[in-house]
């Protein structure tokens, strides 16, 4: 410890001091806290390198996701900055960085402009004692009177439906607040083509994406600091993941070409900037870190899902699917990794089916039928009443169907059975799922045909892209398949077999893993070494186009089949 | 040089290629001039290595300012980039940087956000040939379709009263355009103490002195770009010295604690910052270069004449006086340097003073007096009729009053004399330097008792100083001295020593040496070296603070007699 004040002059120090510090140290004020007894009042400070860090606090929730490390970017370095004299004439930062110095052997420290401005008086105060926070152990992004020992940081996951806000205390690694908004930028279209095209169409059409998406972090980081009661202004880092096209929206770069052969992002490398250049209200001096991207439709969400999986650092392969509008899917173990991602379409977040909905209270999220009588059961959203079908029931609802035999592996429906749940309609035939009268909406809701072809269109591109890829590992067999995405963690394992959601590759294991680009985004906010894994997995993951390839073309037709269903067919 | 495109295949390298070249140029497409004729039309690009670098351009128009070398921290990189393809699919940004890699051999460049936004469209514009602008070899500032040259920038001195702007060719060294204008903080005081004090008793007061600061800078680079005709976001770096008020008023520091003692700035070191981010409009990814300061009163413009005039490089002491309403003094030679700062007031500036005026048209800048008849010539400003006198006129005539014997040693009117000339008034005696008839104002134009008064304790106040520093050296004989400051060059050295400005240190030479801060700032945009060297000069000057120092105010009571008037009084 170093002994800054004290009323009296210390006893000299012990022989034990003397040899376990050495000179030098001893010169600067350092004393063993267990040798040392201050007869009166006394400052001490605790050097950082002192000080414990604690480790692997971040409850995951899940087996699944890799631990937490703490090793933020930041730090809080308290410091004393003594008084400017006629004598010993030094501007104010010259005074700070020797204090650092002198205090910590920190050398060539640079000071945000941000914190230059409020430097004269901040250090006329009053107080002697400061606290510096440090980005990297080279800029110093914050300061304020007094030792305080607070750190906080928020991670962002950028989803084309959803955006998720953590915000995390740097210190103990524990999540203090988890806040969802719905991403404002759908009005503009459901999906990242339509929006990439309204900004291509529209003048300013950009700026009129990005300023929404950034109103909608800004609440976020406001609504999460109201529920800790700290002030934003505390908020001294931030890691964001999300794909390419949200990636670039609040980055304000150019979307158009996204959308346009060959797919090329305007950039894939990490980027670290000013928070306050993108615009987000939080320390004025605060870094924001974007994880690398991969692709034009492979962004740092994905990227993020293979940090917080650890599947690059396995031995055997695991397949890793993102269920929602673009399915990115990645494949590999620490030796390979390869990706693609598959325009699956809305309908596994219930778009374009026609009692489809979000996941919110009242959607069927699983349905059983009892063979013999075709009778269903249906669970809901929060027990309410059932209003429609979201992505998790779609599945369950199609999967139940296939094994009581009313679809066939073409995804037809059954001739031969008879049903006053299967009605004829002038767009097809329909299966009832609930009754008018137990509904919520006093209307029969059914399962058409026309969604069933969606779901056949939907799964079969994530089908035919996993296949793809496991065939570029040399259909090595998988020991594992994770499904990440707001929808995967409630995908019953068995529904994606029996619905042929992926090739049978010899998993043993099907698990939903929640929302594991937003842990990714965690775990680099807590470990700045998790950026540069991150950098290395973008790096060495391999990316496959699937437009235009004719293997994919095929595998995507002969995905369209419900392969399982003859089993089913051959006991009825 | 680097044979880029040919519709012809080229005749292979030559013995002479290969031995000079070696293998790996030669695979990269390195061929010699001289040896390698095409048959067809080429592109060839001319590698960084081999163009030369013209030396010694800048006319500094006098022998005692340092000759300037050409080694900016911008240059231009021209660069092919290929087009993005399925095949080999790579991001905009991470293409360029290939190329830059590829064509320079430069790693771990940055790209200004700015220019990301811009690069999807231009690396779309159907040109294979880009060039970059880099700053320090490190991060691409700017990027433009085509192969380009051009490289702008600007140098400024902000003074008290004036502003000058240098706007230069960087491939040349050239001056292009020199353009100055009034400070428009005049209103908000004539002197720095009085703005400060606005700024501090007045809300949002810093922001309303930095702004027409800004104002006046950006209309002057807006002027040297139009009399150049060239768009301002081709000006690609700037570098800015000043007074330590002027430097913190523009980066927006608190200017109050340069008022109080101790007079600590808020920063001293050299600052380095986005040109956007003071607020100068020119290239959106310009970098703008603070040099540094030494005190709250000894500014980056007075480090700025030291790298001009080179003195701290010679063998032999020189004294280095910036008249102006705060003469900085500086004095020393290779081994040492010492600087101070004295309140001079403004009459060197012609402020105060009852007919004084700044150096305009109808100005008197120099007095000749016969001392037999007390005939007074006069000079004028464009030799218009005159109208007042400027700072060099009023210590010409007061020179030539002690040469007449009008004035003695004490300052006071000689009791002896009878003139016309000279009156007897309310306020005490007056000589008249212009009759009303002769003037352009229609009344006597005259020198007070009070206006002498008043050069008396500004030239006693740079007496002063200047011996202090002197003593400091141990009296070491002084080889030279230089006046610098927009009146240094014109005032007559015998005026000067006549007056008794300075001690006198055995120097063999005066000079004036006009705007010579004006001239360090352009050194230090056309060759960063001498940007290190103005910290190293910053480093090395010691500084004594005047105020409350016992032996200067003895100096000061002594310095404010005119030694001199003596000898001419006993000639009399």
């Amino acid at each position: 410890v170093i002994i800054q004040e004290t009323g009296q002059t210390l006893p000299p120090p012990s022989e034990h001091e003397r040899e376990t510090l050495g000179q030098d140290l001893l010169r600067r004020g350092y004393r063993l806290a267990c040798e040392t007894v201050p007869a009166h009042d006394a400052t001490v400070l605790v050097p950082e390198e002192s000080r414990v860090r604690p480790q692997i606090i971040l409850t995951s929730g899940t087996d699944y996701l890799y631990p937490a490390r703490l090793q933020p970017e930041i730090e809080n370095c308290p410091v004393q900055v003594p008084p400017a004299t006629l004598q010993h004439l030094k501007a104010d930062r010259e005074r700070l960085l020797t204090a650092l110095f002198e205090t910590y052997g920190l050398k060539r420290l640079s000071v945000d402009p941000v914190i230059l401005r409020k430097l004269p008086k901040i250090l006329r105060s009053g107080h002697r004692g400061f606290t510096c926070t440090l980005w990297r152990r080279k800029e110093i992004i914050a300061l304020q009177e007094g030792i305080h020992e607070d750190l906080f940081g928020m991670a962002f996951d950028m989803g084309t439906t959803t955006v998720v806000a953590y915000l995390m205390d740097l210190r103990s690694g524990q999540e203090l607040s988890v806040r969802s908004a719905m991403n404002p930028q759908i009005p503009f279209g459901d999906d990242v083509i339509s929006r990439i095209s309204y900004a291509q169409n529209h003048p300013g059409g950009l700026e009129r994406l990005r300023a929404p998406m950034l109103q909608c972090l800004n609440t976020l980081i406001a609504e999460a600091a109201a529920e800790v009661r700290i002030d934003p202004s505390r908020i001294m880092e931030t890691a964001l993941v999300g794909n390419t096209a949200m990636h670039h929206f609040l980055m304000g770069l150019e979307t158009r070409y996204l959308a346009l052969a060959p797919y090329a992002p305007a950039l894939t490398d990490a980027q670290t900037l000013k928070a306050r250049d993108l615009g987000l209200d939080m320390g004025p001096g605060a870094y924001a870190h974007m994880l690398p991207l991969k692709a034009g439709f492979v962004g740092s969400d994905a990227i993020a899902c293979i940090l917080a999986t650890g599947i690059h650092r396995k031995k055997r392969p695991t397949l890793l699917i993102d269920l929602g509008t673009n399915g990115e899917i990645v494949l590999g173990n620490r030796d390979r990794l390869v990706c693609c991602s598959t325009a699956a379409g809305p309908a596994f977040e219930g778009g374009h089916i026609k009692w489809g909905m979000r996941a919110a209270p009242g959607a069927i999220e699983r349905v059983r039928i009892r063979k013999e009588t075709l009778e269903v059961s249906v669970e809901t959203i929060h027990d309410e009443p059932p209003v429609g079908i979201c992505g998790s029931g779609l599945i369950s609802a199609v999967a139940e169907m296939i094994r009581a035999g009313v679809l066939l592996s073409r995804g037809n429906f059954s001739g031969d059975m008879e049903s006053p749940r299967i009605l004829q309609g002038e767009d097809g035939p329909a299966f009832v799922l609930v009754w008018a009268a137990d509904s919520g909406v006093e209307q029969d809701i059914v399962i058409t045909q026309r969604d069933v072809a969606a779901l056949q269109m939907a799964k079969s591109a994530v089908h035919a892209g996993a296949r793809l890829l496991w065939e570029a590992l040399d259909n090595e067999r998988v020991s594992r398949i994770l499904l990440a995405g707001a929808g995967g963690n409630y995908v019953d394992p068995r529904d994606a077999r029996t619905i042929d959601l992926f090739p049978p590759c010899g998993e043993k294991d099907i698990r939903g893993i929640g929302n594991a680009a937003g842990y990714g985004a965690c775990l680099a906010l807590l470990d700045g070494r998790k950026r540069r894994e991150a950098e290395r997995i973008a790096e060495r993951t391999e990316y496959r186009e699937l437009s235009g390839s004719r293997r994919f073309q095929d595998l995507f037709v002969e995905g369209m089949f419900f392969a399982q269903a003859r089993d089913y067919q051959e006991d009825f």
